[in-house]
């Protein structure tokens, strides 16, 4: 079972709004559901996001039902700016489409009929890509994991943030199923508790020893030595290893910092942004209110509150330890390590 | 109104746990109820603990049907042990507990009905005397305070802390007073919410500037430069100046000293506990799992996740910049200054 898939001319996708209560999926047949399925989070996580996006823009090029190759093209541009306007901060959305966009423009084919089932085909790619990529990553990234180790994990980066596997997450699947008897504290991850409702999901089915914590006594655990090794994932990484995640990751990296303990983020290629000098440049999303006061409508606060939703911050790179890649692990100084993981994927 | 007072020989007080959806009193008359409202959170903050279970011990007193004054110490240690044993990490329960038991003993009285009476009137005389000395921290505090601040707040430390005006919140209500101009960036304080709930629903009464954040994004917004000064509570401060507080205020020192701001706790000479020397002697308090999946029944996550959910964590004095007190403002080092504060109180 996949994330999100091609499935009989639709985008299926695990609606993941209604976790962990119910599984159910969705199929999607416009581009612009998808766009809403992005903004909503029903799919949500950077690599999830960018598959998704490239099943957006498959379907944009179905949707065409003219016979000009040229106006095709437009349509797709069209296609391309609502996916990317969809969400700001996570490179892997930008990236999808403009690969998908790239490839269509390179196909110079005459038939719209022929352009339309290879940007199919080209999607499906991508998403089978980013499961061998997170398997990839996983094997790096369990090196990291001792025997016995307590691992503290922000947000939800598990197969349900990406394809399938996960990233931060796939690197904890993988380490279990080497035999590594390991624990997660999971930050329940406010407002949206994608730790609380994604990531113990995930790890009750896989049968990995966890408790959800509130964010807040992250810190209380890695200052009584109960935490040995921090890992999240990243939603847009700049060239020079500042990241960009899920908001209370800098928090977290700050405490692992003052606490000796190691931090990493887990990502493919596809999220490190080198047109990013450094993360002062990421566009930082201001979601709504209303998740902080009524997360999927448990009201806890009164609306008239005024309330700040960041949905990211961004770490400087002096708090990562190393960054996991699926070419390997890259470390200080990031400008070097990064741009060679970058170049690797490129050959 | 006050959060905690005598009224016609009941201890009535507002019941916290229906804020902010409706203000509610309940009256109690045995000290068996004030150790379950004292459990079940109906009060809270340390110096509000430390007044209703002053009038616990009147009711103690009051409960004893007997003649003999020996008797009825005997019933009063039972009474106090009681009050002792319902939450272990605020120091000022146990002060004021033994505060009115000290009182019973020295009094030397013959009849129990004077022993009553006047223990009531010392009960009376705490929770003014707490007014009182907020009213001096607060006036301490406010000079810490710039027109134009935005200060970060952690859990709950205004009228509903305390007895009433507040010790953080208390500060911030002075320096509001004064005419300065501030805004208040609130901790909304998972699991319990006492941020997003209490202390909005006092700021928002008051008409002081607020907004609600998420805990983990406070070290976002010290790292865009939003905030000028961290202002807390305290349950409990060991003789060096490590502070307990409400779970995450750890978190925040750590963010505060890594971006520069100055931290500062808020707290009464009866929050200070000299017989300890340093903070890894506090009792932290684990509370129930449910508080966090289901805050006040609003259901976030299934009751089959394991979750941790200590109630308190302690900041290391190293993070600490000031400590207010109502006899000024005590700075490091603080063995020194504390001491210094805790004997201006006895004097």
């Amino acid at each position: 079972m996949r994330t999100v898939e091609w499935h009989d001319g639709c985008v299926r996708m695990i609606d993941q709004t209604k976790l962990p209560w119910s599984l159910k999926h969705v199929e999607l047949n416009q581009s612009a559901q998808v766009v809403d399925a992005i903004q909503r989070m029903v799919v949500r996580g950077a690599p999830a996001i960018g598959a998704a996006a490239a099943f957006g823009m498959a379907l944009a090029a179905l949707e065409f039902t003219g016979t000009d190759p040229v106006e095709l093209q437009k349509a797709l541009q069209r296609g391309a700016d609502l996916l990317k306007g969809a969400r700001p901060t996570a490179s892997n959305l930008e990236w999808a489409v403009e690969r998908m966009l790239q490839a269509a423009r390179n196909m110079q084919a005459d038939e719209v009929g022929e352009v339309q089932s290879r940007l199919i085909e080209l999607a499906q790619q991508i998403a089978d890509e980013d499961v061998a990529i997170n398997k990839r990553m996983a094997g790096h990234g369990a090196s990291l994991i001792k025997d016995g180790d307590t691992i503290l994990h922000h947000c939800n980066t598990g197969a349900l943030a990406t394809v399938d596997w996960g990233t931060a997450l796939g690197v904890i699947r993988s380490a279990h199923r080497q035999g590594k008897r390991i624990h997660v504290l999971l930050d329940e991850t406010r407002p949206r508790l994608q730790g609380g409702r994604l990531s113990a999901w995930e790890l009750a089915q896989e049968g990995i020893s966890f408790e959800v914590i509130p964010d807040s006594s992250a810190g209380h655990f890695m200052q009584r030595g109960e935490v040995q090794v921090v890992l999240v994932g990243a939603d847009r990484v700049a060239a020079n290893g500042d990241v960009a995640n899920k908001i209370g990751t800098y928090s977290i990296a700050v405490l692992a910092q003052a606490n000796s303990i190691p931090f990493f983020p887990v990502v493919p290629t596809s999220t490190v942004d080198l047109s990013l000098s450094d993360g002062s440049q990421i566009p930082i999303e201001e979601r709504s209110p209303d998740e902080v006061r009524a997360p999927f409508g448990a009201r806890l606060m009164p609306d008239s509150w005024p309330v700040r939703n960041p949905a990211f911050d961004v770490t400087p790179h002096q708090y990562v330890t190393g960054i996991v890649t699926e070419h390997g692990i890259a470390y200080p100084p990031f400008t070097t390590s990064l741009r060679h993981m970058v170049e690797l994927s490129r050959t």
